[in-house]
């Protein structure tokens, strides 16, 4: 409470710069002197790991989910606690979905009063900071995505980017700047921060009383408590596990084992796939510069934050998936909110946009498969032969037939020749152009791919009229000339 | 018996022609005067509508198989015919697929002597007349494919394509012109011929000594009869229906009605589908100039024969389908034949040379696509807008950005940019060209292509420079030139 940091007198620490953006200050970093390095710039070594620890996040990402899945395996599961735990489960992933990703971070609509609430109570559940922290990381994220500058960068590992970000501590110099004067300018987002972003020192003191805790486990546990009498089993349910669940009271102890382990999955860990999964398993129909990709089963456990691909390239459209049979239930939690009079102004890219970055990444795959196929020797390259030396190699056993000027080898194929060996063999020692046209058959493309990979050389003059052409240049009657 | 035909006296009726070819020669058209116009030369009325009609195919292909119906709803089906109605469904269909498609028309591998006869005999099975004729047929398909030479082009109709051109009579002289050589040199077709063309004027007296009633209804009759004592089923179920049989004895009335109904997806039926649906329904992942397509559905019901669009692009291939999960149990067939020594020089295109067709492909696909988007004004239509003039029109309200040359109008998308208002008003009446690609944020390529669509003009001279040029020329002092 000495510090004189903003944030004690009533106002969200920020910095402001000439420009007119404004970034997030963190709280903490007021204690460090800027004069010794920071910790991170330090080594790992036994001796200081601990301080590379960040031991609050470490308290509530991994202590805390340990301590849930201990207790679940000792407190039966009721029926009311189970639907009251699946409800709250979507209500806190909306939270960071719809609120604090869509909404603040990427300002991809507009929400009313009630529904801001709603969301920073629900995100402050979910015990992944306060609204204004989250999006400055998250603009910071999009902004230098897959450099040294991203928060989150998944070239610094799958379970860096997943969970060791938080886990261990980060250097305030490293994070990329960003542009958050819109959430300083949101009443709502400043009182959520004021009242989730736990200062340090007075944590053990204050933090039961803040609004983390009281949504994230006062708010179930009281629920289930008053409403069915199960306090304990809303406390370690819905408020530290909050799983999707199958099990029900009086299972085997097999079963009971497995529900240990699957309780895992719970809600943090599931938004957390937004920064790991989103940008490592899946498909990158738009771009594939950097690292993020869409798949179905990042959007399965991440409300629908997972066609992340889209996502990166068009950040302020309310919609994560584009396609109606694909899975996004915020998009659908944000539309009904609309239809209610919630939310308006939602952004949305036009469909030209985003066609045009699949067509650029389509021949971007195309082009590279293209390169990697044979497409017979390049013209250029090709020895030059004229037509007596052609129809000459043609008789001693050579089976050369020339097309559109250039002359090809077709010794090897005769036996193969799909329209059967006479037609072929007909046009040896020939100009076959207009046969192989139309004349005698119109073939295929693949026909034609298959002819360029036997050029052996390129007629001189271009066409078996050349042998007439020289005959007038020689004077001699080659007969039928010009009539 | 009276007509001199070279059939009749044991040599399968050929023409001959001075490229080396020979092309198959109906019997029957012997029997019309050449002077006389062909019957399908004249219109249908209702005074001679029954001479359009092919009375010996329509009694094989429309005729039997209803008789079959019929007595199938009387005829209880024992398990034993069921399983060998199955089998027979699948020898007979192999008989046409691996045998008179794959083996005779294509060439696309290599039997030994026991196969050809196993397939000879099968094919008949099928009625669908002899390998000579059906080769000849596909052939002149092939060669002609959606031409008026194609002896069933989908472009007639579909139900045309199916059985139309078999029910109604067609005109000799119009079926393309194709070289059967290699089949008059080959003993078992030209000896399945002789004995499976009916000539019309003998057929009912000799057509039950001929093979193709010998396999297709004696045989199963006698296999049925002898092995289990089914007479009747045998020839009603493995002869006539030779069904995918789900039904068994003492159904109620409902089953039997459906049974009757899905009594006619026969072999024939279905085998004719090649010719009508993998015409129709299907991708074109090869070529799209003509109508063979690719598509599931069609190859269940033929035996794998429904990867058309592929076949048609590589007809001697021995396989239709080529990647491991599609259903090709002809292809399976003949590599099981392969192994055991009855099958070899199995031939298969490179697949350089389909992956080039696919590339091709999808390349028409992606420009036609490409076509219908927008991509802003062309560079050429836009006005040339001076450095002075810029500047001075984004000082009156319109907010115009200089990126590489190119002016763009920002102004409506200022609020709905995602990297927020501050940072695009900042460069509202600048050259932005390096802060747009990585001096404050390296856009994506989503972003280049919507501000393209935003450009009104083209910066005299290219960039910002231009002041300093004109400057130069002007000869006024514009400081640190050239320093
Ligand atoms: C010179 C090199 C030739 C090559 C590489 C070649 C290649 C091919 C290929 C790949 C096909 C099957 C694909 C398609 O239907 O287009 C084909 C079919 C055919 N070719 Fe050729 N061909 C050659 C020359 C000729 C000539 C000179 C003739 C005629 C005089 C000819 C007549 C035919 C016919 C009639 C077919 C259709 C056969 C059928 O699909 O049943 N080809 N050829
Ligand atoms: C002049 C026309 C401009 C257009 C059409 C435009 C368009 C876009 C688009 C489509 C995005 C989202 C896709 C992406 O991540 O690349 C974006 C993001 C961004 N833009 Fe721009 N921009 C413009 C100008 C600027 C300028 C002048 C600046 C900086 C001075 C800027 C800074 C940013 C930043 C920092 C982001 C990342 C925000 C985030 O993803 O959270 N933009 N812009
Ligand atoms: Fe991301
Ligand atoms: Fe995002
Ligand atoms: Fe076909
Ligand atoms: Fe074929």
């Amino acid at each position: 409470m000495a510090s004189p940091s903003t944030a004690q007198n009533g106002v969200a620490a920020a910095e402001a710069f000439p420009d007119g953006t404004q970034d997030y200050k963190p709280l903490r970093s007021n204690k460090y002197d800027s004069k010794k390095p920071h910790i991170t710039e330090l080594p790992i070594t036994w001796g200081n790991w601990y301080k590379h620890v960040n031991w609050l996040n470490t308290y509530f990402i991994i202590i805390v989910p340990i301590m849930g899945c201990v207790g679940a395996y000792f407190t039966p599961l009721t029926y009311r606690t189970a639907i009251f735990t699946v409800l709250f489960y979507f209500g806190s992933g909306l939270g960071i979905t719809a609120g604090y990703h869509r909404l603040w971070a990427h300002s991809s609509y507009k929400a009313k009063l009630p529904l801001k609430i709603f969301l920073a109570a629900m995100g402050a559940a979910s015990v992944e900071g306060s609204a204004r922290w989250w999006s400055h990381g998250h603009r910071a994220h999009h902004r230098y995505t897959d450099t040294e500058k991203d928060p989150y960068s998944v070239r610094k590992g799958l379970l860096y980017s997943h969970i060791g970000w938080m886990v261990m501590k980060q250097n305030p110099k490293r994070m990329g700047r960003t542009d958050i004067s819109d959430l300083n300018d949101d009443p709502v987002v400043v009182w959520q921060h004021k009242n989730c972003e736990p200062s340090f020192p007075t944590l053990l003191l204050h933090l039961h009383l803040k609004c983390v805790l009281t949504m994230s486990l006062i708010f179930p546990t009281v629920v289930c408590g008053l409403g069915w009498g199960d306090w304990v089993g809303g406390f370690i349910y819905a408020g530290i596990l909050r799983i999707f669940c199958k099990q029900f009271p009086n299972l085997s102890s097999f079963v009971r084992l497995s529900r240990l382990l699957t309780d895992i999955v719970v809600v943090q860990q599931a938004t957390f796939c937004v920064n790991s999964l989103a940008h490592w398993l899946g498909d990158q129909p738009f771009d594939d510069r950097n690292s993020p990709r869409d798949h179905v089963f990042t959007a399965l456990i991440t409300l629908g934050e997972g066609y992340h691909n889209f996502h990166h390239e068009f950040p302020s459209d309310h919609r994560n998936a584009i396609e109606w049979y694909q899975y996004d239930p915020t998009k659908w939690f944000i539309w009904t909110m609309k239809q209610i009079g919630l939310a308006y102004d939602l952004k949305q890219f036009r469909q030209n946009e985003i066609e045009k970055g699949r067509v650029q990444q389509l021949q971007k795959k195309l082009d590279q498969k293209r390169a990697g196929l044979d497409w017979g020797t390049p013209l250029e390259q090709l020895p030059v032969i004229s037509w007596d030396d052609f129809v000459a190699e043609s008789k001693n056993g050579r089976a050369l037939v020339s097309i559109a000027g250039v002359i090809h080898d077709v010794t090897d194929f005769i036996k193969d020749h799909p329209g059967g060996k006479a037609l072929i063999s007909s046009a040896i020692g020939k100009d076959a152009t207009a046969i192989f046209n139309g004349g005698v058959y119109l073939h295929s493309n693949a026909a034609h791919n298959l002819l360029s990979t036997m050029r052996v050389g390129v007629l001189r003059g271009g066409c078996e009229v050349e042998i007439w052409k020289r005959a007038q240049s020689e004077n001699k009657d080659v007969g039928m000339l010009f009539d």
